[in-house]
């Protein structure tokens, strides 16, 4: 068998997260199977989408506009910015249309593990846009994990004294969870924070 | 959030077996992250292949030539012929480096459930191959499934009186595999078919 135009397929595809070897042979056989409904079509979306979107220069999201979307969106209350570690989470608390601020996109966590310190991150820009006023609160989204909690400790304490609310997500229950199941630091940390009712 | 060039990146990526919405877009954002090691060169890879490769009419392979490189090989045996369901399996024939003939894909196995008749299937031409002579064998490497063997009785069928071996792949325990976790059907088949050592 020739080491071919369909292998080359085959290994791009195989780079992709989620996709191994073996699912990414699979992947090759469904689009030079079914090339007028998806391969050409995906071929023209990835190079459209490599030629339109661009980072948004205030939040760091990905969009065809720069600035994106969300940011020249005038609905949108600009005293109010998530800070999110990638664009991905971003997207998921879009998806659940209950914010209606802006965003900031760090870029990833400090994580001295990874060689990742504060100025591979986006917090000098978000500092500065803090300091020129206008944001009344900014809320810390980044993971429950010990590098996200770092960052956003790093975050807090750059923010001290800068005249802004300082905020993150709460911890707890997650909707639908029986308690049974639940790790014992998330139940810990949804008992010390109760709420009353 | 626009409806944007990204979001069809996302629905396209969807369609691929192996990636459902979430998985999908985690792809997309990794494409749009890593733009000229991978984002493009697939969007290349793909144009590219939309482009060569074809399906050989000889034996229905995907391949950039027609007739592929398999049938055009002058060292595999053409009197030997496998037949295969789908070009995957052929692959996956291939990747064992044990077999030295030709093969025949299918394109699917008989199954009157989702309406997949014989006239769907290439069968007749597999048929009208032998019947030109110089085929010794035809290797009927159907999937192990109710409608795999009922292809293979099919097309046994039709090949009865032709003056052609006719075989199939051996059943019995897989390299490596256990007794206590083979399922009964195999290991009936492995006692049924149990060879003298």
């Amino acid at each position: 068998m020739a080491v071919s135009d369909i292998d080359r397929l085959v290994q791009m595809l195989a780079k992709l997260p989620g996709l191994g070897p073996r699912s990414a042979r699979r992947a090759s056989l469904y689009l030079l199977t079914h090339r007028d409904s998806i391969l050409t079509p995906l071929a023209q979306a990835l190079a459209r989408a490599a030629e339109t979107v661009r980072t948004c220069a205030r939040c760091h999201n990905l969009d065809t506009a720069d600035p994106c979307a969300i940011c020249a969106d005038p609905e949108r209350d600009s005293g109010l910015i998530c800070v999110v570690e990638q664009v991905a989470d971003l997207w998921a608390i879009e998806r659940t249309s209950s914010f209606k601020g802006r965003y900031h996109v760090l870029g990833g966590v400090l994580s001295p593990l990874d060689g990742v310190g504060p100025d591979d991150l986006a917090v000098d820009d978000l500092i500065e846009q803090v300091r020129q006023g206008g944001v009344r609160e900014v809320i810390l989204a980044t993971s429950a994990t010990v590098d996200g909690r770092t960052t956003a400790h790093y975050i807090a304490d750059r923010l001290v004294g800068m005249n802004v609310a300082i905020s993150a997500l709460a911890r707890g229950i997650p909707v639908g969870g029986e308690l049974d199941y639940l790790d014992d630091g998330t139940l810990a940390s949804a008992l010390k924070d109760r709420r009353s009712i």
